[in-house]
């Protein structure tokens, strides 16, 4: 059956707002992934009756409580004194965490402290979950009908927590219905336009099924879900209407599931036995980070030269000084001499060149912050194209990295 | 009096873990800073009796209650409803925001339609706020000594409205003191071990000031908080304990309030007049992205060569064929040869350069994933460290950057 699930996430640096519960947000996804749905998230202070109240309101409204944080060996970690007291039970030391968390310091040659072995008492009545990022193992209680999960605040030991131990005694724990989605990952359309140019597929859909659009920067991904209900083939159901999509906007669509550009883009070239460089400027290295970020890129990107300075573009990536001095560095004459120079000097079939203002600051006469020059080249051709982005630094430099990749996926597809 | 506070925010797209909710941090952010203490985050459904039940349990703990969403012109925006019903009240409308939704209309050429004009009708015990961004009027309701803010859940509406006129409103209304915090930045040094050089320190805190430990990948950020009262003065009283900590950790700290690593050596690279460049290949372009994130980057930053295939290291960063042949790509010699390479191609007074293995695969002979040499050059000095990092991918580069950040800090702070 499928339980109402609450999430709570400890710490007085959430409620002055100096850290952000990225946990939560987390949480909620996988959870509705498995069908399980929930009904309230909260972010409650580092005190021990504040938790319990917590753990008492939400047991009132769900069979399936997840708490993240306050499992760290500093004094202001109160979250298993808190399920002490809210049981009534007494710590005992689990001896298999507690080789967890010397194996832990061994394996980094440093020396385990008293606060750390503390960190291997757990309440009597928990199932101890090991912790394989950190030192705090996590806690599952089964009481009254009410299953309590406690994890560690920190993302990198949380996360794979849950995806490693947790979710699966979830779905034995609650036999949860399952729920299907297909994910569908758009580039290059913004969210209203696709919507308009989906309303009546939308509108066709099977009443089981529900469409779901989920914008990002550049990006849009559509997600359709159906639930099992006894008999019917959701699946079919899914990969029909997905079949369908890939009709209706084909140019559009790059890739399925958690496809991103870069996997994708890294996926035709290793196909197609192609090399990829870049050259970089107000993008400082992003592009070359998120092409790197996939697992065996090696096999098809040689490298980057991040130009951030003039003289390197010069030097490095043989721009004529002529070039620069006559049409300026955010150009069209200059970003195509990047991409011939990327492609040369790092010996690739490929390259991207990216020349611009990210802002704040930096605006030229005609100029804008925002006014991006971007250039795919290829062995016979180099296709340069001028943006306007208008978002803050960080955004700008996103954008333009999705658009690049993008750029580059439509000349791929049309060797 | 400083009140307690709740903050609430409203939205299915959020319980689904579709959407991030950014609104709660930053009104927690605001409200810390004018000495509110915010006693719980919540985020509920879009549902009528979901927000009613909300707002009467906070109404127990709080008198200064913050909604954020719920009040667009679609079906399952029911915001309003709910507040109408919580306080038993009918709808007015309110002719000032009737006429500001007209204009907004007017201005963008558009034709207004009746869901929008329906959003000039507010509960008749409300004072409206306007919405200078948008169609949708904040709410004020103060009723038995509580008072509730009603606002949209669009990020660009909510925040000029809080911060043009609700802050204000709630400084007058509950006349509050100030809460004051230091933050401490800090790397190379675990938490608990951090804590444990720090626990005499703790000891003697003065009972007004209150210790926080927020950990990261690679860094500790301490933060001190006190709380205005009557007389003292807890700005020198906090300054004080910062002066302590410089003093029992020097080493470890590298900056205060929001400094990153990456902001830090830029100040003192632009201190100096020195300029920086990268030579990298496991992280991918990460370093340089980190470095180029900060804007007026470019007056120390020349660039980076990310050197993703030997020929690189070779024809890009003159890294010798026979280096590579004798130690192959993972090895001092050839990461002191990619800094030299560096500092030459790039014209820079320092470089960093890292070569290793970010994983999942890679591994070499005596060489696991997480296998890293980083150097930072310098004219006169090439100094090179091995670092062991275990943990994913992503995380390992990250954990590289961090490590080698501070350690180019290190080698600046001993000019």
């Amino acid at each position: 059956m499928n339980p109402k699930a609450e999430i709570i996430a400890i710490g007085d640096e959430l409620l002055i707002g100096h850290t952000l519960d990225s946990n939560s947000k987390w949480l909620a996804e996988m959870l509705a992934g498995i069908g399980v749905e929930v009904v309230r998230m909260s972010i409650i202070p580092d005190q021990i009756d504040a938790i319990i109240r917590a753990l008492r309101e939400s047991s009132k409204r769900a069979s399936l409580i997840t708490v993240t944080g306050g499992l760290g060996p500093t004094l202001d970690d109160l979250t298993k004194q808190a399920f002490k007291d809210y049981f009534k039970v007494e710590l005992k030391t689990d001896e298999t965490v507690l080789n967890d968390i010397k194996g832990f310091f061994t394996k980094r040659d440093l020396e385990m402290i008293s606060s750390n072995e503390r960190q291997a008492d757990v309440p009597a009545n928990c199932r101890v979950i090991r912790n394989s990022q950190g030192t705090a193992p996590g806690m599952w209680f089964d009481e009254d009908d009410i299953v309590y999960i406690s994890m560690p605040g920190v993302p990198f030991e949380m996360k794979p927590m849950f995806e490693e131990s947790v979710l699966q005694k979830i779905i034995e724990r609650f036999d949860t219905r399952k729920i299907h989605h297909r994910k569908v990952q758009t580039a290059g359309i913004a969210e209203s336009f696709l919507a308009e140019s989906l309303s009546e597929f939308e509108d066709k859909l099977p009443d089981t099924i529900r469409l779901a659009y989920l914008p990002r920067l550049g990006q849009v991904t559509i997600r359709l879900t159906a639930t099992e209900n006894d008999g019917t083939d959701v699946i079919s159901l899914l990969e029909t209407q997905v079949e369908k999509l890939r009709n209706i906007i084909p140019e559009h669509i790059f890739g399925f599931g958690d496809d991103s550009l870069e996997k994708v883009i890294g996926d035709m070239l290793r196909e197609k036995n192609l090399t990829l460089s870049t050259a970089e400027s107000c993008t400082g290295g992003f592009i070359s980070h998120l092409i790197t970020s996939i697992p065996g890129s090696s096999d098809y990107y040689s490298g980057s030269i991040i130009s951030y300075k003039d003289t390197v573009k010069i030097n490095q990536l043989g721009v004529k000084s002529e070039t620069l001095n006559a049409h300026g560095e955010v150009s069209e004459e200059t970003v195509v001499e990047m991409a011939q120079g990327a492609m040369s000097s790092l010996h690739s079939d490929f390259s991207i060149a990216v020349s611009g203002i990210a802002g704040p600051g930096g605006e030229q006469p005609g100029k804008p912050v925002g006014t991006v020059w971007i250039a795919i080249g290829a062995k016979n051709k180099i296709h340069a194209e001028l943006h306007h982005f208008n978002l803050n630094r960080t955004q700008n430099i996103e954008l333009t990295a999705v658009t690049a990749l993008n750029m580059l996926r439509a000349v791929l597809l049309h060797l």
